[in-house]
């Protein structure tokens, strides 16, 4: 019975995720959705990318899911950028629906490239379709090395893989090479790239692919 | 309708959870349930407390929910303490029924202290009761001070919050004394340990405030 109900609004969500995606389409936008743990560095790497777009003069704007608080739109509204930041209540994931209902508030002419941050979490985020053209999850190696058998879902559903806090990995015990077989044994296709949004190493990289990713606008 | 039948669910959790909360009192278990975000040190501080408990002659043994994976539960074997893994599919958050069933392949004579580690979220966790005496959170100063703003149910609920990785602080932005003010401004009652697994720093307060809650054994 629970099952029955999960499987009802997963199918009710890939209908308006399909929904999404044809006015991304449309619009010709690019679109990312970020997952994470809580504290992995989503907000700092969406930052570090919106710098490196905005160099390349692509328009951007941000939408930011969290269960509470305004704290990260404020965050990207103090870079000029346009900012709407959703609050779930108590739920633990964006859905189709609450993109659609914040894309009300974002104009998206102008706008090559949006991306979306998820709630921190490593579990349902990875279930629900958006609309994304690509879904990103980012890991710190302060979580540790073994998240892939923990949390295989999301490491099979990305089509990019951030590893993010690289400055910090000396005081941990975190096995970058051990860690990089284990992800591309579940997921062949998947792109790794390992940075630290502290010290700026990697960005470049990580910026590049993302702007390879970018729709020829109309 | 959605809401209704996740007030149904925790309804019936709660039913379960009352169970399995006097099993533990008649047989005089005390029980913590550990949760906190994928990566944060939940199965480190669990190593580190048995270590404490068992210096001390208490009998223990642990409950490890996960997605995946038997990880967490053969690390807890090797150290010779009766360890039980719970597999939730994709479910991100242990529930009473799989306490109540875990239960079942685990004698309890004997046992004085039992710890449940949930799994790695700071959102689902917080709503559902497993029968313990008392939650803890365990957050890792590398995931950032913003986070009771983020997860404030999971601050709010939590009788004992334990603040890991303090030997990363350095390469950190995170502001303790800050951090503190706001947690204790959304809960009063809570008690906060700043710890390292790493170093052993900060162990010695922790493992004392477990010795006191665990009950007379009969």
């Amino acid at each position: 019975m629970e099952v029955k109900v999960l499987k009802d609004i997963l199918e009710v969500n890939d209908v308006i995720a399909q929904e999404n995606a044809k006015l991304f389409k449309d619009k010709g936008v690019t679109v990312l959705n970020i997952m994470s743990s809580p504290g992995a560095g989503k907000t700092s790497l969406i930052l570090r990318t919106l710098e490196a777009a905005r160099k390349d003069g692509i328009g951007v704007a941000v939408i930011e899911g969290d269960i509470a608080s305004k704290i990260d739109a404020e965050k990207i509204q103090e870079h000029g950028v346009p900012a709407i930041q959703i609050n779930t209540g108590g739920a633990c994931h964006l859905d189709a629906h609450m993109i659609k209902s914040a894309l009300a508030h974002l104009n998206l002419d102008g706008i090559a490239f949006l991306i979306i941050e998820n709630v921190g979490n490593l579990v349902c985020p990875a279930e629900f379709n958006l609309g994304e053209n690509k879904k990103v999850m980012l890991l710190s190696v302060t979580e540790g090395d073994d998240k892939p058998h923990k949390y295989p879902l999301m490491f099979s559903e990305s089509d990019a893989l951030v590893v993010n806090k690289t400055d910090l990995i000396g005081g941990t015990n975190f096995d970058m090479d051990g860690f990089r077989k284990t992800v591309l044994n579940m997921n062949p296709d998947i792109e790794i790239f390992e940075i630290s949004c502290t010290t700026g190493k990697g960005i470049d990289k990580w910026a590049a692919w993302v702007t390879n990713q970018l729709s020829p606008r109309k």
